[in-house]
């Protein structure tokens, strides 16, 4: 279905703000609570937090994150699940959302329905409220959806990308690469993995993997240190192979630099015992490998046959 | 100056992604806190909250909310104080604020810069820490920025919309309308108003002008109710007496249609001693008036000589 139409008795401009809302409201159902602790006040009300409060944002916007091929539906769950593996990747419990919309007045309502029954679908697997948003009129031709997640730590302590020392071992789940074709919009996020991760003494720092692993690991790596990487070791995605097989770099190039992975990315000290490190994990997640692909050295002291990253530019915006 | 530029020396596509966030981080100061309570890791993080917490979104989009001739430290000011009017409007204390940003890669970086120097005065002046965000491409001529604000109760209670009765007295601060001719990228958020006004007995109910008095009336209205304004008591801007002089409408026309007047709008419960309510305002409030504009009656029982708000229609988005 095509995001915008012509018929004005199918754009949201035929509802006006008020009735639009109110159908929001029913296409959310009930992951939204009712005022004020969902849609309908000044603000959204949420209980006082005992512990640590964790926030992200992430956007979708129409001809850059996604386009008519790609089912609405999708498109609404996607929106949430970048947001939510932000909140994975430093061990967190994901608690509400609200959504700032700027849509052009053709924007079709039945399009708009099926993003929201995505979203909401979404929001209630991971058990996340809806609790506000705002509507705003965009220029022709443009749909931007623009989500900020609450969440909560799980465990006593946040993980975040600081820490790495020389001689730490580092980790990613699941395998990498391919994004392009289609993967980014049917990962799930780590959120149980990121909060098993976090409560585990061996590790030290985690990100998830969202601008391709060559540059998101510059975000881990300790000023003085260097990361390096064994190339064989690097999961590479079936999705990754193929697109290796209709361009001219390697499914290797493609799992260090398409993005959009959603995975994570785990930095290990380097004195744990990485076996039961190893153990436990395989013991608690069976059916989704976590693979050691390198560690970090000294800066000056890669090892002979260590990947040279700057090889493999990750995905940069604004470019 | 104009938000586009052709040079490409000068626009935010010579930075890319990650050196015009470094860019935004130095602009912000310090407002924006270290990681990760602030810019740099997958979330920011904010500390446990002891009381109800409250969360608005509102953004800027430019040739909607603003354009070329709106000084760039207006329009970031605008974004903040237009989600701190909605956290004043439930009596609550602003705390943290994250900025998805959707812009076109020709935005000039000059221009950017004062976005975000206006943002981080207001931020600074009203306590409010930048703690995160995104930058994500948007086609070109696009500029929009979308805030979340997450505030807390300054008091045991959060005022909201609900529980308006017959009897019940409209009170609203300052001044309404002339929003067009420049008033709403002037106005100060009612913060401590609003919050010494939810810490009083008498108040019922409140929230803040935005689509203009005649339709945002309406969500305060209890089903049954119907508001009963006195015309002549409205207090009417000098800015919407100057709209009525190049318009063929009335100054009250405009002060209860323009909006944009982030004044707050009041219900007191019927019982209450008016007076004594009135005179701890003054004392606290002198140089902000607190005018008594209607009060609610039941519906079939509206007053000879109230208004009939329904012949100003407010603003209405995607219309």
């Amino acid at each position: 279905m095509k995001i915008f139409t012509a018929q004005r008795s199918a754009a949201v401009s035929a509802y006006g703000e008020l009735r639009l809302i109110e159908q929001v409201r029913g296409w959310l159902g009930d992951v939204t609570p009712r005022a004020p602790f969902g849609i309908g006040d000044d603000c959204a009300v949420l209980p006082p937090a005992r512990r640590a409060q964790l926030v992200t944002t992430d956007p979708v916007i129409y001809g850059w994150h996604f386009d008519d091929a790609i089912p609405a539906r999708a498109v609404g769950a996607k929106l949430l699940k970048r947001n939510l593996s932000d909140i994975a990747a430093m061990g967190g419990r994901p608690v509400a959302a609200v959504i700032s919309l700027a849509l052009a007045a053709n924007t079709r309502v039945a399009w708009l329905r099926d993003f929201y029954l995505g979203l909401a679908d979404c929001a209630r697997r991971f058990g996340v409220n809806i609790v506000g948003g705002d509507v705003a009129q965009a220029p022709a031709g443009f749909f931007g959806a623009f989500l900020t997640l609450h969440g909560e730590a799980t465990n006593s302590r946040i993980v975040t990308r600081q820490g790495a020392r020389a001689g730490d071992r580092i980790y990613v789940t699941g395998s990498l690469g391919g994004s392009r074709l289609g993967k980014h919009f049917q990962f799930t996020p780590r959120l149980a993995e990121g909060a098993w991760l976090a409560g585990r003494p061996e590790v030290r720092a985690m990100m998830d993997v969202s601008d391709g692993l060559a540059k998101d690991l510059t975000s881990l790596t300790t000023a003085g240190l260097v990361p390096a990487l064994c190339g064989p070791a690097v999961p590479v995605s079936p999705a990754a192979r193929t697109s290796a097989e209709r361009s001219h770099r390697t499914a290797l190039a493609h799992a260090l630099s398409d993005g959009e992975d959603y995975e994570l990315l785990v930095v290990v000290r380097g004195r744990a015992d990485a076996k039961k490190f190893e153990q436990a994990w395989r013991k608690r997640f069976p059916r989704l490998r976590l693979t050691l692909i390198g560690t970090f050295a000294k800066q000056g002291k890669l090892p002979a046959g260590a990947l040279r990253l700057a090889d493999y530019h990750g995905y940069e915006h604004l470019r």
